[in-house]
């Protein structure tokens, strides 16, 4: 029998897994200098937990979820995104009474959706994300802002384009929500099934809606800009000072509205211009949403953050064309000849790492020319060339590859030697 | 309502997750070394391929795994442990037809066993695993052997005692099966039902039995060093030459059985001595499974490795009272008096950030001498004071934490003189 990957999933083989490891590193030092910290919480939580804090009327959990009892009857769902358990994990540590405010954090890791796989939707992947809990400054917004892009300029991308809006605080909500109405209801019945659910339950998301984008009552419906009580016109202003302060530009586009319900203020989007990208543009999406943690059993605490995919942004690189600084290749690789060099490798090899070198040998047997072939194909910055009467005078042959020069080296030097040349 | 982290799990908070990511990096380099590349595969894969892979009969396939229907009917199962999943990815990728062989793997992530949550036990766990395929060289088993004893030596552990065993090939095997059975079969009555049934299926097994540990035909049993063959000796004594040749203590236990299916030759295991871990006392466990490959799949193909819990050497690093040398701490934290100032620091903060320096600032409106607190408890090396004054004249004041020295710094040079005083 053939086992096969489960649909919609990937491995990640060691040519790419470096990449993820750089882009890892990337993150933990990104995060470090703006003083976020890191938090891993379990792969799954009760389903409860996402119904409430994503919002049932979402399609990630009307549509999407993986769910399933445990042994012991209780329903988990695999985490469809990392908002929700960050502010659980908040709300349960009770990080509202840490001496520092706002708690800033991030996390990195895999999530679950179950879609259609395509292009830059799997079924499980993996979001990088912020959240900063505590404070209703302005400034946050725009640091959050500014952290999300920073990521990407740092990792060299280019053609980005930084959208924000805002959602307004809850009265300027209402006050739209109450014209979005007003505007759809009379010709509700020409909108899907979906849209006239959202109608009464949460007209704005029907400016989300993918199927009917071209209806003629989408480009005329209400602007929440023209909604924005003076306290969220005042905070949206000051977004904007501080994002220009830094340098960085964006677009205000009223018609940005996140696919999830929780919401308010600040929320912004980066896409990424140009080919190669199909339908997906969107590669990192944030915004505040000040009422979560206390739907989530908490205090009242304002709350902002972002999430994106990581296999976005590899096929972002991927279509720029853009190669991470990433080191390759072994400090050497220990051809032996003969039985005596061959029982005295993994000693020698041993020691060598035990230095703090990257090395390796044959182990199958080799002759020495299909050795030699190895240490090219693995990039061996020198090879190591031991055969029985080299190890008799306790020496060995060392061969630097790029310049093919040799020389003999005292077998008990050798880990010296290397570092020296470095 | 209150939402709860499903048990047997936990949340990975700050000042733990700085230690992952410090063990990770450690893993990397580890591996890099030792010329073992990362593997990520998928959280879940078909359920088959864990009854197969790691054995019908084991109590992890009957009684411990999450398994799921998905919306499309397919069966699926949270990964129990990594070798199955690397094995399948190996298989399905062709791996085998790789130039380098053997294939030498290595992967940490979260693995998940439903079973009764204890120290040191979680339901949700991460592993850290190798696995090299395509050699049956008894120097794999050593470099394999050497890599796991490096990590720990290398976070600092001691007390580390390595216990190794051969299982001996499948001739050595079955006849040692076949005294077992005589062995264990006059009695059988007096031992578990489980046991019973071992009997047969997998008499070896009994052997690792906890409940009927104590059984006077336990000590008597035939030991498997009795019944290995001419190679499975001479094997055994190579495995136990390298490691000597490379300065590693090993003690061999003819006891010694690996609860998977799948082992033969080489098993081993590493315990830690010593008080604080109750009952767990064995951090790695591997072995060689020259079945397996071909189990799911692939062509005969051999194959060891080894597999270790982070959570069990974190248990052990705080039981030894090891501290990580983990950096700690903001190059700066930004002080602001005034309204003036305070528009600025986004700015600031974030020119800062973008040359490399970890600073923070104030989010909350706190008054000065709350700030100057934060900046200590954030282990800031220097506080800048920022006054509408000193913004008047294009100044910053900087004030070095360990010495209290105060300097004023042009506000343009501040990133600069920060990096050089570093």
């Amino acid at each position: 029998m053939n086992y096969r990957i489960p649909r919609g999933t990937q491995d990640i083989l060691p040519e790419q897994s470096r990449k993820w490891q750089f882009i890892e590193q990337k993150i933990h030092d990104l995060c470090n200098r703006y003083n976020y910290k890191e938090i891993r919480t379990p792969v799954f939580e009760q389903t409860e937990l996402f119904a409430r804090g994503v919002g049932d009327t979402t399609d990630i959990v009307q549509k999407e979820m993986y769910t399933f009892d445990d042994r012991g009857g209780r329903s988990l769902t695999l985490r469809p995104e990392g908002t929700a358990s960050t502010v659980r994990s908040f709300v349960e540590n009770k990080m509202h009474g840490w001496a520092d405010q706002p708690v800033k954090l991030y996390y990195v890791g895999p999530m679950f959706r179950y879609e259609r796989p395509q292009s830059g939707r799997m079924r499980q992947f993996v979001q990088f994300g912020v959240e900063a809990m505590g404070s209703a400054d302005p400034a946050v917004d725009a640091e959050v802002i500014g952290l999300s892009m920073d990521f990407y300029r740092e990792l060299g991308l280019s053609n980005l384009k930084l959208v924000v809006n805002s959602l307004g605080d809850k009265e300027s909500r209402n006050n739209h929500r109450n014209a979005l109405i007003e505007h759809f209801e009379p010709r509700i019945s020409e909108f899907c099934a979906d849209c006239q659910q959202r109608l009464e339950k949460n007209p704005l998301r029907i400016l989300d809606c993918k199927q009917d984008n071209d209806h003629e009552l989408m480009a005329t419906a209400p602007s929440i800009l023209d909604y924005l009580n003076e306290d969220s016109t005042d905070y949206f202003k000051l977004v904007q000072q501080y994002l220009a302060d830094m340098d960085i530009r964006f677009e205000v586009d009223p018609t940005l509205v996140r696919g999830l319900d929780y919401y308010n203020n600040t929320a912004f989007e980066i896409m990424i211009d140009g080919e190669g990208f199909g339908a997906i543009t969107t590669l990192c999406g944030g915004g505040r949403y000040n009422g979560l943690v206390e739907d989530i059993g908490g205090p009242t605490t304002p709350g902002i953050g972002f999430a994106l995919s990581i296999e976005r942004l590899l096929m972002a690189l991927e279509v720029q064309e853009i190669s991470l600084p990433i080191e390759e290749g072994l400090d050497a690789y220990l051809v032996t000849m003969g039985e005596q060099a061959k029982a005295v490798s993994p000693k020698l090899l041993h020691g060598l790492r035990s230095k703090g070198l990257a090395v390796d040998g044959d182990y199958i047997g080799k002759k020495m020319k299909a050795q030699m072939k190895a240490a090219d194909r693995q990039k061996a910055e020198f090879v190591l060339l031991l055969g029985d009467d080299e190890l008799a005078e306790d020496n060995i042959m060392v061969k630097e590859m790029a310049t093919g020069e040799q020389k003999q080296v005292p077998l008990k030097e050798i880990a010296e030697w290397i570092i020296s040349q470095r």
